[in-house]
């Protein structure tokens, strides 16, 4: 499979991915949503009549298409998606003149990745975040309970999860502002209030909910996939001192909800699925809700780098992938419904930072330095400086070709000072 | 101050108390803006007309009141929810002829309560809920930690907070079904599966965020009033067993996202003013970003009752008070927003269960029988069962008159049976 598009051998983006996202220009700057390929946007709204044409089971495509958010499209549910995936791949291959050999319509249809801003993908309604790998609760349950207690009773028996804050989801490329809050100095005294000192990245990939269920049911382990549009890379920040201070008993809150950025491009299940494999293996069983005997891992291999603050090139901090979570998609989807909790089109459900099983495949600066204990030798680094710049990248390795998320970026601008209030 | 509209002296909607409220009716289904006044509602899209000759600082009126949700009047600000205010106060008033005596408009404008559909207020983006009273977390602390580590020393330094689910929040009156879950059948042994047994209600109430902030900014204490648009009762219902083994260590997840009601009026800052009084002394003294020397407590009178499953009268499970609240609703949202974490129109902040000083003041079931140690007598209850109904109501006492919340109920229908999942 190959499209008439140019797509270079390390592209993230060939015929092969076609993941969507939501994406404006300065002629036109209503967001709108495109398919990304090689270097270039398709324009989806641009070529709404081909859709009219050759997807009539999508209704009103030129409304879809033009919406500031995806979730018309992914309330549409997984038919429709793999129709319109179809669609895509047959209009941008090199055999199909329709596109091709139709100068004006590609003219139009097309627009520099570079000349565009992109926008979060989704209206996020709830935002949900797993603790799904075993290595990254295993280090850091070491860390602060000692080897013996590192992992807590509940944790091989379902996928622990929390609720994070929607409001506060940014897309790649957002700069984030230090947050200020309360933290110990020492032990047995009042906390003091100033700028986090311990601010920390988390390597994280999060699934989009494309189609919901009603309030009261739930979503077998058999039917997730139908429910998941694809997946992003995220960087859920984390102020390790703020969070340190505040989460007992009932979890993290203002060390987490200052800000989180994902990835533009949600890559579908459907480009995935070549990358499908078996994870750890799972002991104890789970209980029946949660038992999966199909390989439902994903690899995807994933990397950090840091552009220090002084520095004009970025730094690997660490290489993780997505196949050593402990906890699948599909179970983490299954055991947040079992309850009757229900999801919404566009609610995401980031996985927890996800480390591997050795030292340079850790997902967080929080494991990488052991607390500080450590230094990251050639930056100098025990947690992130203002103005230091974190990019997350993944990728799938195709035979000949990379189906890829592209980057999430962020950049730490310093707190921000009100001396009256502090 | 009188209206022309009749009110009881028992009613809770005088004309000094006019919540807002999005409501429906059969011979119109489109949910809108309405304001309780007495046994009716006065439907604000009836009268724009009158809205542009008399604020018109609150452009197209018309639109503003015709959505399904009160976000977008809410972003409008607090000069025109005052404007507003002023202004449905004096076209009410008994000695105003505009609209008591044009009898046209009063027919259509005036819909009996008994026959509207209640909506839900507000879209809800997030929903946060704090733990903000030193009763109620003393108790559980006491309980489960025992009396010298009840509670955890940051709880009297900030108030404790986390993340809810937006997508489960229902209005007054929706039936809530049983949840299953994983929970603990003995200790060392694995984890089974099945209904809550310790399905709880707990009595909270939630103010609704009107104009919001940037992300990186905060809301300083001294203007958080300013984006406070009002409060509602809030039952946040709770599955204990579910709750007492997933919550480790990152706090509750399905022990609480399977529901959570909320009362359908929201009672304005404004209407609640009279009812300001001391809260509690705090000591030590907060940090300045939460130190608030005003009375910014509100004496609301709450109760609690069941209507068991096998009866037809409301039994009174608990009556406490929302002045007993350690920490104030100013000082929530300023601690929520010091690490510049954003607030949108229509973000829900429940104030955490609403325990009093003495044991006929306890907001929840877990507290009143101490986790089922006690049965409540007259009803034979420990925990809720299926069918039972749980009602929170409340009100300030005015002089001669109430500023109430009207009621938020909700019915527990028997788990979901699954067989094959289980
Ligand atoms: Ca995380
Ligand atoms: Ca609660
Ligand atoms: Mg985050
Ligand atoms: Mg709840
Ligand atoms: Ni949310």
């Amino acid at each position: 499979m190959k499209s008439f598009i140019q797509v270079l051998p390390n592209s993230h983006f060939p015929i092969q991915n076609l993941p969507f996202g939501i994406f404006s220009t300065q002629q036109n700057p209503s967001p709108r949503v495109g398919v990304a390929i090689g270097d270039q946007i398709l324009d989806l709204t641009v070529i709404s009549t081909l859709f009219e044409n050759h997807v009539p089971e999508l209704k009103n495509p030129s409304n879809v298409f033009s919406q500031s958010s995806l979730n018309s499209f992914m309330s549409l549910g997984k038919p429709i998606w793999q129709a319109t995936r179809r669609f895509l791949q047959n209009i941008l291959s090199d055999d199909n003149p329709e596109l091709r050999d139709n100068n004006q319509l590609r003219q139009k249809a097309f627009v520099t990745q570079k000349l565009a801003n992109m926008h979060l993908p989704a209206q996020i309604g709830d935002y949900t975040d797993f603790y799904a790998s075993k290595e990254h609760a295993t280090n850091v349950g070491t860390m602060f309970r000692g080897k013996d207690n590192a992992l807590m009773p509940n944790w091989v028996h379902l996928p622990v999860g929390y609720h994070g804050r929607s409001s506060s989801i940014v897309v790649s490329g957002t700069d984030i502002v230090r947050p200020c809050g309360q933290r110990l100095s020492a032990k047995d005294q009042p906390p003091i209030f100033g700028p986090s000192n311990k601010l920390d990245f988390e390597l994280e990939m999060a699934f989009f909910i494309g189609s919901g269920n009603k309030l009261g049911e739930r979503i077998p382990i058999d039917q997730t996939n139908n429910h998941i549009f694809g997946l992003v890379l995220m960087n859920d920040w984390s102020a390790r001192d703020i969070q340190a201070w505040e989460y007992l008993p009932l979890g993290p809150f203002l060390g987490k909800n200052f800000g989180t950025t994902i990835s533009p491009w949600i890559v579908t299940l459907d480009a995935l699925e070549p990358f499908l494999v078996n994870g750890p293996i799972q002991d104890p069983v789970p209980l029946p809700y949660l038992k999966d005997d199909n390989p439902s891992a994903y690899d995807i291999q994933l990397e950090v780098k840091m552009k220090p603050n002084n520095s004009d090139s970025f730094r690997t901090l660490t290489k993780s992938n997505l196949k050593y979570m402990y906890w699948s998609l599909k179970q983490q989807l299954a055991h947040h419904t079992i309850n009757g909790c229900n999801m919404r089109p566009g609610d995401l459900c980031g996985t927890g930072t996800i480390s591997g099983p050795s030292e340079d495949s850790r997902g967080s600066l929080l494991e990488i330095t052991w607390n500080g204990q450590n230094e990251v030798n050639e930056i100098k680094r025990k947690f992130i400086e203002d103005g230091d710049e974190i990019v997350l990248t993944g990728y799938c390795q195709g035979d000949g070709y990379l189906v890829g998320f592209g980057e999430c970026l962020g950049r730490i601008l310093p707190a921000v000072n009100h001396k009256n209030q502090s």
